[in-house]
Order: structure tokens, then C-alpha cells, then sequence
């Protein structure tokens, strides 16, 4: 087992990095930017070494000073986190290179599952189901109307190769929409971007977010530990997560996760690891994307497993075996996370910066709370917006939406606007409440 | 199911309280001293009523004034915490003749299990195993010898009646030991204090204190939920708590809840409640006392059974049957309490009262904190010291234990000394590693 690593990273992901390797027994250093000098990660670790002023391209992605930093302090592995650093393959061969080990999947993994291209290969090459589509630009309606009705199957969607925000997106559902849209769409996308190319794809209907965890070893051994559904989303960033999923029964479940285990195992996958699909209301899936680090929302999967994933990350990239196995996975009861941000949901969401003036977490019973936040905290404006990850277990969901309910209200935040009072309205809305929840749940039911 | 409760206690049980009802859906009122204006629970409850004075006999402890307040309020129930009236049976009569619930059992079975003499003849009455005793004042060393010979059998302890503190305290190992102590332990008390009359009890040596959590429901229901350990004791007030017990093995865990169920359906015990135990190191136990409340310790029974107490104790309370059986009862890893007090280990235990100048909790995966304690919180010197309950679940007990020793080492509290550093050294003792406790383990292990 390792002595000492580093956290490449800060904020909660940075202290609960520093949980689990100090519960393994290992020494901790901490990395921060200069505007981080009073962040909690920098007061728990056991030394923490300065890398640069508060640009994140100054600091936490300047890979020569995280590296010195490493050297210097001779932490045996580096701990990436999520975000900056930690799907960058250059950066994990650089520390093979340092004789340091990047506690994550190997550099060409990353290189593999991080290309959308090369992804969606290896995908189809391991049976993984993913949404059809025309792989290209649409030369002609000819081409569209065969692929439309022979390959992918309606309803289909048209989207601009130049496109984004919506922009010369139409979906069409039979032969006479997809005439109709695809000269829309193309007018539109010559509009707005100066180029008419459009492409098409299977069109999904209110899926789900729903992503499998899966963890594996050195020694080819690869579990999954369920679902989860992030399918609570605004402006695709992920506000609330839960797990299991309202949507997915067991043999879904068992499907899915039979799949996530196939495709890691045949790529001979070595750390934790997400795989992310869009779940229609049929419960067919679709693969879209793998993320090979440890993701915001692994908390619930923790909370309904019992399992430590950071813990168990850590192990595995030292080379032990993994200390479970699919047999020993009892999902219990129901976990819900809320992603506590210092952004004022009654202003659009703007970022809300200032000093934490009163801090009380919730707590109690089946309360768990993340955070490098604490009162009088001064919350840095260049970082991301997240403050706190409010997690719940219950024994059921009904359980678990009420008391996240009730650990969302005794929270007290002074100083700043939370994202609170908006998770307060989610989670008393009557279709959050049946489990009908979809990826535009926010946008078609808030409205904003 | 009740509209609105009233608390009538104070820290961190009262704030416990308020979350149950709340995600039971049930409006709180909180009562407090002036001393606790500034308490956790006072700012949590919907509504908060002066009770009196700082001095708990004035507030806290007086009962036409928490009457009171529940009649203006119109609380249909009063739940009582522990301590203060949480086992006054006169105090439950009132409430039921001013037609509000008491949030526990009846008078009639407060003051059973309360008398000493009652609750030993009761649990006679229902076979459950008693450490036997002389049953009064011993007339002299021919009576004493056929007891310890043929009734009680060796070892025994002789006690001065008008004894305590250890005075006038023996323990008999053979009768050659019985004659010459009785005779030292007569002297003993004599001189210590004008009395040399003597009895006889079984010795169990070396014990633990493990005690069974019960609950049952006005339907002739109980479960019991399992053992807790709390051998860990300075000056018999508990300071560590676990569950389950490393000295417990399935076939004594399952004929203790089965001697614990059958006394409770005996007396038609219809709240929680908790049969304490001592226990030898053969697996023989002996019943000592029932407390028919809840008690400070119960967090670890949630956290290995996944039930919330509190909220099913309401839910008795209020007619509901009990909503599980004793077939959904699954003990699921291991959890330890530790009471973090407002008090000095390197001096003495003594109190330490002031403001708490910094007070940031323990958290993440595996981590629940319970407590009324705030940054910029001055602690009333009027009340029990404990500030916080800091509870720890892992899924076995050597996680159990490497998790509290991070959590209690990342507590960072400034203004006030604590008794963290003294159960970090509890935690980091060999003996207690290999769970090797007994009731007398900090006098022996550590000297104060």
C-alpha cells in the first residue's frame, strides 16, 4: 500500500480523497492555488504545498508544479479527482514517467474512453447498445429517408454539425416530418452558423440519465455496483442524483450492469468507472459515454452498498485485489444526493460569491454530508459553484425524499444564495415525487 | 397520526426529536430555558416557548409549565427525550389527564420498570436471567456461607448497604475468601460509615455492559433490534458505544432479544426501550435494569439496522403498528458512538465551559454527527457536557474503528477542550482493537 499520495484537486472531492486515505493508513498532501489557501482540504491534509496563483490553468492544471509538488514531497501516487486533471492521458503518463502512480485507468484507457469516436467503436465492438445514427453528414433526402426508416428507426433526430444550444435541431417522428424538418433544420443551421450540413440520429424520448458504477482490478476482476439516475439536470449539468433508479427494475438493472461489466472487462479496465446511458421508457438503453474517474454523484452508490469507492480506488491502483465481489453487492434501501451550489436559483442561477457568515450543516439520521466548506469561509469566485453534496439514505425512496427534505430545510447558509431553495421545489413537485423523471424534467417543468 | 408535538427536553435529543417528526410531517414545539435561547433546537423547531430559568428544576423539570405550553400550543403529543421527565411516571399521568399523548410507555410501566425490586421480581417472573443475590442484610457467616455455597455460588461480592464508592466492597472467591472478607468488609463499613451491615451478590467478573434495544406497538408487537456494547465507561457514565458487541456471538445475540421480547410482550411494553445487561466472559448475561426510553446510544442501532427509532416511536405512539417484523430486521455492518464532551481529559475530566470559537464536523462517507453545537454556540455550564454524538458506521468493525479514529481526528473544534483526544486513545488501545473491553476497562487501561 502506498505511504503518501497527493491530491491533485480541491474542494470536497479533495477532502474526501483525504478521508479515505487516511482511514487506509496513507499520508496526504494537499495541492492548492493561492486563492484555496483556506480551503479545508489545505487544513486536513498532512502537508500542503502552494502550486500557483487561482487560475486553474496556473495550478490545478499546471502539470510540472503538481508533479514537483509530487517529487518534492515523494508521494508515491497522485489522486486526480474529477474535472481538471483527471482524464487527461498526457498527464497520467507523466506520472508513469515520474515512477508515480496515477491512481485512475492506464493512459491509452483514457485515450480510448475519452475519444467519442473510438468510444462508440469500442462499445459496439463489446455488444454495448448505442443510439444509431448516420455517423456523418446527410448527403441527400434520399440518404435520410433510407437511414431513417431501414437503420435507425423513427422518431428520429436532425441536428446541425455546426449546431449547439438547440440551433437546427428538429425531430421528426415518420417520413413527411423528416422532409419537412430536414430543409428547417438545414435553413436554420445555414442561419444561425454559416453552414447548412446537418446529421441524424435516434431520437430518444424523455430518457432517462441512468449510469452504471462499475470498479475493477489488476487481476481482471470487474463488478458493478448498480444505477444511478442523474436524469435531474439543468442545462446538462446534474443537480440531483439517486439510486437506484425509480425506472429501472431488476432485470434492467442486471442488464445494464452485465453490459457495463462486459465492456470493462474486455478493455481490461482497472479503476472505478462510469458508464453513462440514455434509458427510454421501454427500458432500452443506449450508450453514451464512459468516464474514467470517480464521478460528483459516486456517494449514492456508497450509500446503498456500503461499499467505500474511493477506498477501494486507492487499493486497486496500489495492485491489491478487489475486496468484494458481484455476489457480495446488496443494494439497500434508497440514496438521494442534492448539489448544494452558491448560485441564486431566483436570479438565473448566477453565481453567488461571498463569505459562508453562518454554516450549519444538517445532520442526524441517515445524513451524510461532503464539504470543504465551514462558517466564515470566503468562497473563491474562480472554482466551480458546488459548496456541499447533501446525501440521504432511506429505507425506501418515499423515505429518502422526505428526509432530504427535511435535512434541505434545517440547513443554514447565511451570507450567500443556495441552490436549496430550488432543490426544495424538485423535490415537493408531484412527477419528482411518482418518479417520473426525465432529462428535460427541469427545463419542461420549471422553466428555467 | 399527530398534527404537532412538544418537545420537552433540550440539545442534541431534542434536535433528534424535531427531525423525526418533521419527516413524519408532524409540526414541533421546542421549550427552553433561558440559557438555551441560543440553542440548536430552539432554531429549528416551528414554534419555541420559554419554559423558565436556566435551572432545570425550574424549566426543564417543571411540569405545569411544559403542560402548559403544550395546552397553548395544542401539541396532541409530548415526547420527553431522556433524562430530565423521561422516566417520571407522574409526569406521563399528567399528560394523559390533560389529553396529551405521552411519546412513551404508560405510568403503570414506568414505575414497574423503574423500581429496582419490582423490575427484578418482574424479570424473575419472566425468566430472565438475574445475577442472585442474598435478597437483604446478611445475619451472619453461616448464612453467608450456604448462600455463596448453594445458591448464589462463586465468586461473590460483598457490599456494605449503606455502602458506595468501593467502601466496604469485597469479592469472595471460596469460603476461606468469604469468612475473612466478611469480617474486613463488616469493619470497612463500620468505620466508613457507622454501619457494618452487609449482603451478598453474585461477582461477574470482568463484564460487559451490553444492552438489547427493544420496540413494540399497542398491538402486542415487539422487535428487538440487536445488542450495543457499552463497556467503555469512566466513573459508570458511558463514553463509547458499539453494536454490535465483539463479545457477542449469533446464538447469545438471538436468546438475549428473545429473553429481552419476552419480557416486554410480558408487560405489554409498548414504546422503546432497552434491557441493560451485564454479561460474563462465558456468555452468560444477567438483567441489571430497563430504561423505558430512548436512550443517548440508540444511533447505533439505526446504523446497523437501518430503522429511525425516534420516527417509529412516534408512530406507536400514535396507534400505528410497528412497520417492521422481527424477520426485517438484518444487522448490516458495525457502528460506534463516540460522546463528545465539553470537558478536559488532561485535567481530570473537569468541565469546560465557553463559546465554541471554531466547530467544524466530521464528515463524508460512513460518518453521522448528532448534536445542537454551532460555531460562535456558547455552552451552558447549567447541563450535562456532551456537545455532540459523533457515530461512525463501517462494514466491519475494524473499518468501524479506522473511520472513528478519522473522524475524530478531523473534528476541529476551538474555544473549549473536548474529550476527543482521550477517545482517540481508547480507539488506539490494543485492547480495545481487539475488542477485549469490560465494564471496568478505562479505571484498568488508563488510570483516571
Amino acid at each position: 500500500m502506498f505511504k503518501k499520495i497527493l491530491v491533485a484537486n480541491r474542494g470536497e472531492i479533495a477532502v474526501r480523497v483525504i478521508r479515505a486515505a487516511r482511514e487506509l493508513g496513507i499520508k496526504t498532501v494537499a495541492v492548492y492555488a493561492e486563492a484555496d489557501k483556506e480551503s479545508l482540504h489545505v487544513k486536513l491534509a498532512d502537508e500542503a504545498i502552494c502550486i500557483g496563483p487561482a487560475s486553474a490553468s496556473e495550478s490545478y492544471l499546471k502539470i510540472p508544479n503538481i508533479i514537483s509538488a509530487a517529487l518534492v514531497t515523494e508521494a508515491e501516487g497522485i489522486h486526480p479527482g474529477y474535472g481538471f486533471l483527471s482524464e487527461n492521458a498526457g498527464f497520467a503518463k507523466i506520472c508513469a514517467e515520474n515512477n508515480i502512480v496515477f491512481i485512475g485507468p492506464s493512459p491509452e484507457i483514457i485515450s480510448q474512453m475519452g475519444d467519442k469516436a473510438t468510444a462508440r467503436a469500442t462499445a459496439i465492438a463489446h455488444k454495448v447498445p448505442i443510439t444509431k445514427g448516420s455517423d456523418g453528414i446527410i448527403k441527400d433526402i434520399k440518404e435520410a429517408r433510407i437511414l431513417a426508416k431501414k437503420e435507425i428507426t423513427y422518431p428520429v433526430i436532425i441536428k446541425a454539425t455546426a449546431g449547439g444550444g438547440g440551433k437546427g435541431m428538429r425531430i421528426a417522428r415518420n417520413e413527411k416530418e423528416l422532409e419537412e424538418n430536414m430543409v428547417a433544420a438545414q435553413t436554420e443551421a445555414q442561419a444561425a452558423f454559416g453552414n447548412p450540413d446537418v446529421y441524424i440520429e435516434k431520437y430518444v424520448e424523455e430518457p432517462r440519465h441512468v449510469e452504471i458504477q462499475i470498479i475493477g482490478d489488476k487481476f481482471g476482476n470487474v463488478v458493478h455496483l448498480g444505477e444511478r439516475d442523474c436524469s435531474i439536470q439543468r442545462r446538462h449539468q446534474k443537480l440531483i442524483e439517486e439510486a437506484p433508479s425509480a425506472g429501472i427494475n431488476k432485470s434492467i438493472r442486471e442488464k445494464m450492469g452485465k453490459t457495463a461489466v462486459a465492456l470493462a472487462k474486455g478493455i481490461k479496465y482497472d479503476s472505478v468507472g462510469t458508464l453513462e446511458f440514455l434509458v427510454d421508457k421501454s427500458g432500452n438503453f443506449y450508450f453514451m459515454e464512459m468516464n474514467t474517474r470517480i464521478q460528483v454523484e459516486h456517494t449514492i452508490s456508497e450509500e446503498i452498498t456500503g461499499i467505500d469507492l474511493i477506498k477501494e480506488q486507492i487499493r486497486v491502483a496500489a495492485g491489491k485485489k478487489l475486496s468484494f465481489t458481484q455476489k457480495d453487492i446488496h443494494i439497500k434501501g434508497h440514496a438521494i444526493e442534492c448539489r448544494i451550489n452558491a448560485e441564486d436559483p431566483a436570479n438565473n442561477f448566477l453565481p453567488s460569491v461571498g463569505t459562508l457568515e453562518t454554516y450549519i450543516t444538517s445532520g442526524g439520521v441517515g445524513v451524510r454530508v461532503d464539504s470543504h466548506s465551514y462558517q466564515g469561509y470566503e468562497i473563491p469566485p474562480q472554482y466551480d459553484s458546488m459548496i456541499a453534496k447533501l446525501v440521504v439514505w432511506g429505507n425506501t425512496r418515499e423515505e429518502a425524499i422526505t428526509r432530504m427534505k427535511r435535512a434541505l430545510g434545517e440547513f443554514i447558509i447565511e451570507g450567500i444564495e443556495t441552490t436549496i431553495p430550488f432543490h426544495l421545489k424538485v423535490l415537493e413537485n408531484e412527477d419528482f415525487e411518482s418518479g417520473d423523471i426525465f432529462t428535460n424534467f427541469i427545463e419542461t417543468h420549471f422553466n428555467n
